[in-house]
């Protein structure tokens, strides 16, 4: 399903469990600092590897996510993405959860394609 | 992480997210076929090949599940998972999700290890 993304950053609903939603996205570059009030963020590496800088009490760090890997970014943690090359990532979420969390801005994908 | 599971069809919580555990298990050989009432099941490949059969309708078919691909089994639904060779998966469902479900038996595991 991989091959009918095309936009990086804009994640593709594939499916439900329960109360989260499965989504797929392409990363590529450096996306925008934000969190997440309420929800929990699950970024599982399919390929490419991800360097997640995360954000804790004003201390800042990187984990490195490689493929069949993943991380858990914990409802109200600062985080930032960071692609050099493309990287395919498997999301789950809840249904509300916006991309851009509480830095909205012109990456925000309101509403998000379904595959 | 999966070097440290050697229990067959015994899932190791490694993370939540939200209202629902990650979970990391391997299965070989047949399960046996069960349910869960309330409970979507998403079971994602890591390696191995895994032969999920489902009775929908009365009706059974199966669906191949091979690495990097998933599979949600919806609540109700009944399923059997079944591997021919060993397979490593990462499952994703709510803390309550029973393994062997509406099946119960032997092959139970109530209280689940953390990794």
């Amino acid at each position: 399903m991989l091959a009918r993304i095309h936009d990086h950053w804009k994640p593709h609903v594939v499916a439900q469990v329960n109360d989260s939603l499965v989504k797929l996205v392409k990363f590529r570059g450096e996306f925008v600092w934000h969190h997440h009030a309420a929800e929990d963020e699950m970024f599982l590496v399919i390929s490419g590897t991800l360097r997640m800088r995360v954000r804790e009490w004003s201390e800042e760090r990187e984990v490195v996510v490689r493929p069949g890997e993943f991380i858990v970014i914990p409802h109200g943690t600062e985080h930032l993405p960071i692609a050099d090359d493309e990287v395919h990532v498997i999301l789950f979420e809840p249904q509300s959860t916006l991309n851009t969390g509480s830095a909205g801005g012109e990456r925000t994908v309101a509403e998000l394609p379904h595959l």
